[in-house]
């Protein structure tokens, strides 16, 4: 059992709620990742719903916490032919994370029209980018969780350009990575405002919704975020990742908050 | 009171369950329109939480309805400071939609940093640009209920372009666009990939995000949808919207089906 595996496992506590430790180092500055928060969430969906793999996700933020035990719930609110929907929920000494997803059963076996207008960001060979350390502030103690390479060309806090990054990415000890991995792997790269001149330090997020269209094959992913619209307080960030096979994974979208 | 304040009315049955009737003409091909249905949800997750303006609502959707009565549900899940996060579904003879949400005040008269990377669309005025009529088929009747006016050059049925959508669009009345309306609104336009020569006649949505910037000025919006990726049986579509004033006003994505 790999490392994330076992970070994100829950244990059945009743019918439909669970128990889960966060272990130490999944943290930003103290409070716990999102993608990570909701991957735990995406554990007992899947496990209430008997559906193993999120199609789509959606978490709400309610309030951040800290390393240590949750409770977590989940109820099935449908169970289709194809796809289940559900609802969980994790909650420490308050609600932490309100979520809503669409559960599938992974492999599909599409052989439809496909069409793709891009393609996976250009990057250097992984030994030729920006390893990005975990520091007990920042770059944050998360970052040790995974292995993040960023595209040297933007890769620089506080640099001049848009707000845009790019980079390998994988879990650390070469984990295989599941449908349920991706929705961590989703908020896994530092907020891509940070790499402009824009006066944000922070950018609490409000909701992440990640539509995971594949299981990735083995080996690293490469993604790239972006944001466009930072207005009335509040930014959108957009996100792709892809496999080694050249085939889009997964695609997130946040809004997030750019506190005065 | 306009067309769609009273299409989207709601009446409370109980301390958090309302209910509501929806007149004919909101559907395409028989089923009411998603964004709509979502807007019947927000009215209640409002009422609920006392916040009338959504920042973000997610719907997911789990079975068609037609028009006649729903039973809508909503219960706040955390009342903050700024923001209420929501829970509400829509209930015919099932379960119809299930939704969560981060409802504010709105006018948040924000003053700090702003960066926009793009703009509204470049449109012809709107009388000269294709009005959308509905029919009893398609276009459907849906489009008789908001006033719709598509750039010429993206607006035909199966053309050989890049699944991409953009134009005109207000409430038929001139009733003015709330943060509510603009859930609607932003699935007001036919899917951008019905432009192209794919061989997709049915999209059916199993999420729509809606992020609300702010209440747009008096007048018509302009819209733009475009689908990027269209993998393993599914598609992602996004809007956004902009006022008259040239602001961005609201994003959208959803992930939509592709049946083989």
């Amino acid at each position: 059992m790999g490392e994330f595996s076992r970070a994100s496992e829950i244990t059945p506590s009743g019918e439909r709620s669970f128990g889960a430790v966060i272990p130490p180092g999944w943290d930003i500055v103290g409070n716990v990742n999102g993608g990570y928060l909701m991957a735990v969430a995406a554990r007992a969906a899947a496990a209430v719903s008997g559906r193993p793999a999120p199609v789509t996700m959606t978490a709400h933020f309610l309030a951040p916490v800290a390393a240590g035990p949750v409770a977590v719930s989940a109820e099935v609110l449908k169970a289709g032919r194809r796809f289940s929907t559900v609802r969980a929920a994790v909650t420490a000494e308050r609600p932490v994370l309100e979520a809503l997803g669409t559960f599938g059963d992974g492999d599909r076996a599409y052989e439809g029209y496909e069409r793709v207008d891009g393609g996976p960001p250009d990057l250097p060979e992984p030994d030729d980018c920006i390893e990005v350390l975990p520091t007990e502030t920042f770059p944050p103690p998360f970052v040790g969780r995974v292995e993040l390479r960023l595209h040297p060309e933007n890769a620089v806090f506080g640099g001049p350009g848009w707000p845009r990054v790019s980079g390998w990415v994988r879990l650390r000890d070469g984990e295989s990575i599941d449908e349920v991995a991706l929705l961590m792997l989703a908020d896994s790269f530092p907020p891509a405002v940070f790499f402009t001149d824009a006066p944000v330090g922070w950018v609490p997020t409000v909701e992440l919704t990640v539509h995971v269209r594949r299981r990735p094959v083995p080996g690293w992913l490469r993604g790239v975020f972006t944001s466009h619209f930072i207005t009335d307080g509040m930014l959108e960030e957009d996100g792709e990742l892809w496999d080694e096979s050249g085939r889009l994974v997964a695609q997130s979208r946040q809004l997030a908050l750019v506190p005065r």
